[in-house]
């Protein structure tokens, strides 16, 4: 039932997208093209890829000509076999070459991250472990990109700086230890907030435990010591292993019991898919 | 003497990126940080990189506390060991903690960018043919990633649809043909801009450069044609190859005799460099 | 510790407040003023209050003289005497009298929730119970009257519909029930983000416990309900009451052995504080 | 005729209050309601209340569903009884969950505030004085809590420091004395804007009635100072009375003769009335 | 005593001019001059002009280099003669350079209106007229437009829509004849509201009069008739005549003995005067 | 083929103008038309004129009426008779009355261009020169204004600092000579990119040519020394000469055997055309 939702941030980010490719306008469509001219335009997969974002094509191109027929093959989460027509859009087809690129350029990304989600999905098998993203997101695309980790089939971390308190080391140095930082915050925070603390020794671990931390971070701890945490928590507190996360030690990672492995990667290293626009001879 | 200029649309996206981050409030800092107490972060490698986008990260702090003092190590363009300091920057310590990631996600995937293209440059040697980007950038970043391009060492394509003229297959299917389209866009365009056209065929090839084409693109061509096409052309014209630019097969495109090789994935498909901030212990 | 936070929301309502009463210029001012002229006014209090929003008031009036020097006698929270003068500031004499009306129409805003909300607290006295705001906030305003209600004594309930998951009547309607709802959330919400959810009978109270909603809000039950539910939930979950909450009737419920008490009243009723600002006679 | 105008302003503060409410995303409604499920909404007077504001209803939530249909059973400034619907609306569920608060809280303060106005105007009775409000309004509400006292049935005081000339003791101090500061404005100003004058003595009013003022603000006088001066005017200018209006010498003042009362209670200490929405079951 | 002020809308339009110049960069400075080389730029008077929106040059400047040091050597309204230097301007090179046109483009469009109107004030000699603009301004310059037609010595109209009313024939005919328009506004516009009527006949200027009109426009009027209602008129209300004010025929209407002669052509038809900037050479 | 394009800059530009004029409320309209009743309105012209803008019109009044109807009964570089309708507008009669004036100011500016530029085109006959505008437009009106060029019959200039290399002297000092700019130039900007430089003497004009300059313009040169330069650079470059540009001296220019005359005149200092509306009487 989940949908691509588009907040502010995401329109100010496809107006800023717009903009910087237009600017003072498409000089080859406007001196060339019959502004009343109308065509139809689909998106193909070049490669296999699992879809993410198709609303965004749909908005991209709505900007430039409000009256454009949008008609997707597939969903967001499908997987696309290579050649396979993902949408079609009709409309004026100067709002389609205009739009062509940054349509395109929204839906690589998106479903480069889908994908590539998708992928580390499958080395977790039916494993409990939940796989979460972090804040390594590019800057801009906050919503749309931890959206297409779900669509991928992970899960998101805390959205922003504003919906979840994560202390860190330097927090906890700032107020004098992990009792105290935790203390404070649960005093001062919405009742609906969770607190998550980052822990990087056994003692630490312990302390946030009994200060009440809904969620645990082991930071940069080796197996060993994953284990030993965990099964010192005990179910107590959320345990999640943040860094380093690869597809050699995705299952390994797994297996010592945590309920979280989060990946900044899965976001800021994912290539964009290869797609292309076709668009239909001109009668 | 080239610099990172703050455009209108790379000041909106800095705004863009740190409400996505901060929104209502950074919770943890707010309710953990005295707002008057300074600290001194450090910018610190994890991997050997090429560093671009370093005014980022002071314009990003500098948002967040204007009297923030800055301290680069390096300018953009130089290499960067594993393990070195990268900056330094000296402020409030509510505005270090809030800031981070935010200047650190720009700052990974701009210096990702480069690397990623002086390691092309590397493969080129010292060819006579230029590298250079196309509009297959992160929606939203046009001006940053072009200028991580020229940073890493290639070249720009056009800036968008406003700069120059690149009449494609469907820009001539609307107008009539190759010639019609060229004498069309030369007699309203301004006499600053210059005119590109696709070519698919060698046919193609000689009624783009009969009609004045300043660049000639060569479409999905192989070896053999662009080396016809590049003889052809005999320097009348600028001749650009664009399209399935790998480390495998850039030398033979090189060596093809055309000026300009054009890859998107120089931008679109660059993972981000490992960059992390240390915050100084608190006195 | 806690200061107000100038999020991008809280900016973008001044430039509309100062947009909205000065347009296209004071023209009093303007004409009569001599713009280098400079003098010094203080905000004094017209009623004992609870002083809030300080900070309000400085950024005002450096929107319209960045070099003005703002001198507070109190901080956020203090309880401040009829006739005391509560802060100084010097500056340009046309800023002083262009921004005068702003200012405080935000300080006595402000105020006055703090002003109430430390009335109510004096109510409760020690009880344990936890008095929160709701979403019935200013339009515009959330992230201030939020302020201002900590800054008055009391707690926040979530922010917006972003950072907590709350469950109504309507939501449980439109997905088949309270287990299916908190499931489907749960699956796919982070695990940083708390779920509530309103129960308006015994039955409700006991599928939302099993169900493991982080915090049950009693929808309109009488005082025997409550203690009823209360005594289920057993400190399972935190229980919260909302609605028709009075002077009269906030010892009763805080009687009543619930965690929470939210009431919409704490901002949306809460009338404005008398303070006038005078401005030392021109040398 | 007069109806709520849509400028700028207001365009801005809905947008402000959907972001500050929606922020990343209405998660509850997100991820259990149904993107293309249809409801329909009432809003329900829970006291007596004069209404104001009903386009701004349909407004917020035409910005969640452009195709929503609004149903308006008042019109604003009619009298509605408790449990009466006062308009209907249909459009996605979805929509209607996310805009129900933010809808609400415009609605509740602006019918609060004519509430309040039509109060106060029932005790002047016939009387010809008019009572106006100020500019002690809601930061970043000037244009609609002005229609809402003009709903209630008062009058308008100049809209901000743009549309008339207000000459209070600073400027006379900063420009040398009344007579001259008329002089001066009605030199510069257009002839289209009013001069008022704010005057605390009986040689004030005397200087500023010889010196052409248009209205003459009576300053902190007592009833028989404030008879006097009117007597001594004489209809030559109109006279205002402002400060501690309250329902307790609002006749006493009008008796007095005065064209003007003006209040900043009528908006800046109305409460808010309670209303509140119902949504049809879902089929 | 009068200054330009920034309004908001003036902090707009240079936003939109130089965002409108610059786009995606200033290529030229940006590759050859050195972004730390500091100099000095002086603008020079073309030919004998009266100055205005000296402030608008530093404004400009300031934009693209915060620390730069503004010399005027005249103040708005002063007469310069051809060849004289109206201010300097030191700062950082590639500022002075990006700035330059479009610093010029605002000085040269408000110093030829102010140029224009102080020549037509020129020929009303020592008549007790006023000279007044209009609405025709170019769109997006309003209040500046204003500021040089003040500059140059004649006096505004209303400043828009907002400040003051002014029913024209097509209102006359929606609401019922002047009588009733002028009734109905009188009793909702705030009592600092100024009502002007445009009335084409004898018979509309008495019916105007008679309604309290504070200012009648006669519109369309010969000479003859003109004097006829000013006389009728005989100083109970304003009198302005507007349309088609040339040089040749303002004395005529001037001595009609009319209060106000508006004029569109002082703002839409003024030309640009000739000023240049003069950079010094680079040490 | 040629249409208006509704750029960012235009749409903001829209928004400014409405907003200035239209500020808190058109307080004429608004009090004495209803709401609802609708009307037709024409735009007539007052003298003979090319119209350019048509667009615009449209634009504005959409704004203020979505569901408006626009006829237009030309085309944008049509020549228009004096007393013909140019275009009709159906819509609510509120929204025609509070747009009227500023759908007018759009047109009478960018028609009064277009058929200023079509009267020097007229001059030029059939010469092979082409005459182009510059960068001295309307602040905030660049696209506009150069679009209106357009349509009168002459060329385009750049259109901002991003879009074309001009080395100006001021550039060439700061990086040491024309040969070292060009080179420095080439090397970084795309290779759509053409390179203007400014050349003063005959020296310079050869260094420039042997630099590659792709255009020459000469900088204050007399006939003789214009076809002196023109005679040397032989078509190996384009040649514009700029500045001085008169009705009377445009011919003897045009016959040097330059290939562009630039003037700043064709924008900066064209006065509006005059056009009117009607608005049909009200049923």
């Amino acid at each position: 039932m989940q949908s691509l939702v588009f907040t502010a941030a995401v329109e100010r980010l496809i107006d800023l997208a717009l903009e910087e490719d237009i600017g003072s306008g498409d000089i080859t469509t406007n001196y060339l093209v019959d502004p009343e001219a109308r065509s139809r335009g689909a998106i193909v997969a070049k490669e296999p890829l699992v879809v993410a974002g198709l609303a965004m094509v749909r908005r991209v191109f709505q900007r430039l000509d409000p009256e454009v027929i949008f008609t997707p093959h597939f969903k967001d989460g499908d997987s696309v076999a290579v050649g396979a027509e993902v949408l079609a859009i009709e409309g004026r087809l100067a709002a389609l070459l205009t739009g062509e690129r940054t349509a395109l350029n929204f839906l690589q990304r998106l479903s480069g991250i889908a994908t590539h989600v998708r992928a580390y999905m499958g080395l977790l098998g039916d494993s409990r472990v939940r796989l979460v993203d972090t804040r390594k997101t590019t800057p801009g695309w906050r919503v749309l990109e931890k959206y297409a980790v779900r669509v991928g089939g992970a899960g998101n971390h805390r959205m922003g700086l504003f919906d979840a308190v994560l202390i860190k080391d330097n927090h906890i140095a700032a107020c004098g230890g992990i009792t105290a930082a935790v203390a404070r915050t649960r005093s001062q925070v919405s009742h609906l907030t969770k607190i998550e603390v980052e822990a990087a020794t056994q003692d630490e671990v312990r302390e946030a435990l009994a200060a009440g931390a809904d969620v645990i971070m082991l930071d940069n701890m080796d197996a060993a010591a994953i284990r030993q945490a965990t099964q010192y928590i005990a179910g107590r507190a959320l345990v999640e292993v943040s860094g380093n996360v690869t597809a050699a030690n995705l299952q390994t990672l797994a297996a010592a019991g945590v309920d979280l492995i989060s990946s900044g990667a899965l976001t800021h290293s994912a290539r964009a898919v290869d797609l292309s626009m076709r668009i239909a001879s001109i009668p």
